[in-house]
């Protein structure tokens, strides 16, 4: 039997991995190391960083791996079939590597950026790998500080009104204004600038980038006020470093 | 000037301490522990077990506090007076600790179960303090493994769907049905079985009690197969050990 774990290493800041990750880290024969884009290197670099830092106890080795990216459309139909056709190149890369890197009886380990349960496709590759039955092996999740965790702890601020809900949405969720029955939204994987369509709502706009490293920047206010100084930082920030991660909190102003 | 940290250390498992919440844990002088409920004895003491396993630099001093509980009443507008005056009773405590137990210079810390930006109430209560001018400190928050995500690790699900926005809520949020928009559902802090309200919607329910600890119960299907078995098995745990902490995720099933 092969044994696999997912686990989440947190949002930017080393120091955001749980005594059950370095644990975990510590029962891998092999680590999976995988990224994609601009920003390849640099977060492969930052994961070996991880693993080096943590793992004293045993020896592993270190597989790398390109990931395919997901093909950038708009429409939503397109999303979906772009998003299917990368999930289906990831699960064959997956396949591979279970297959030939893992030996039986060894672990295996994936790090995930943030939290696996957020926004990331590991665990639902895995169950289709699973659900296929042409390789056998067991998985494990281990949970770690997401970037939306990050973000609030970062401008000190709780996610959520008392006894009201958050929501947690891409930019789609926000594309035809503030979603109802919230009054506090958290938007991941914006690349467009989409909360300047909200501009007419009374908003207040907590916004970060690089949250939990060095480089981070935290901009908040009144939606209207800064959000011409996030578009301005964040364009300046992404040409810099050749790459951004950014994340961003809105919460109407007009309850509580 | 004084410096208080408010550190989430994670949602049941003590390995879900981060390395960030160590090092603030070794930066506190005075830990300031709180709880309340039939429970209270059981928390602290697993408080207090998290502390003397992490801190191993330097002297700490433990000042317990009793904290106030909620009246619990039925009605929206009852339940927004009833938590305002549970906030004031808290502050009040909060600025007698703050005041009497921490000296200048001195680094005070509150241990948090779960995440502190999440249905808790600390971020808030020392926000209000600061703005009543009559104390003066610095504080940082640092992230914890919330009970959502640890409820999803432990279940080995993505929270969301691909594409698809995520609802953090509490009972009252589907008490009048399934939120519109969103086609997964978190909900937190349920005494109720409220969950059975939506047995005539198509449903899977991913549910945790004492998620992380050895106590451990999972149960997860369709709503309606298995919505009895649930509320037989949470009352009967709530029986033997005189308090439940649970979690549950509603997912549509006509969707993906």
């Amino acid at each position: 039997m092969k044994h696999l774990l997912v686990i989440g290493i947190g949002a930017g800041n080393p120091d955001y991995v749980t005594v059950q990750a370095i644990e975990a880290m510590n029962r891998a024969d092999v680590f999976f190391v995988m990224d994609k884009g601009v920003a390849k290197e640099k977060l492969i670099a930052l994961r070996k960083h991880i693993v080096e830092r943590f793992v004293t106890d045993r020896d592993y080795r270190i597989v790398q791996a390109t990931s395919p990216e997901r093909r950038r459309d708009e429409s939503d139909a397109d999303y979906r079939t772009a998003v299917d056709e990368l999930n289906r190149d990831k699960q064959q890369i997956y396949e591979r590597l279970i297959s030939d890197e893992l030996q039986d009886g060894e672990v295996g380990a994936f790090l995930v950026w943030g939290d696996p349960s957020l926004y990331d496709s590991t665990i639902r590759i895995l169950d289709a790998i699973r659900a296929q039955g042409n390789h056998t092996f067991a998985f494990d999740v281990i949970p770690g500080i997401s970037s939306v965790q990050a973000l609030a702890a970062r401008h000190r601020i709780p996610l959520n009104r008392i006894g009201k809900s958050i929501e947690i949405t891409n930019a789609r969720g926000i594309a035809d204004g503030f979603p109802a029955g919230v009054d506090t939204v958290v938007v991941m994987l914006d690349a467009k600038h989409t909360y300047k369509r909200l501009a007419h709502e009374a908003l207040e706009i907590f916004w970060g980038a690089y949250v939990g490293t060095p480089d981070e920047i935290l901009i908040s206010g009144p939606l209207r006020d800064v959000m011409d100084e996030i578009e301005r930082v964040r364009d300046e920030a992404r040409r810099t470093h050749g790459w951004i991660m950014d994340t961003y909190l809105l919460r109407r102003r007009d309850t509580e």
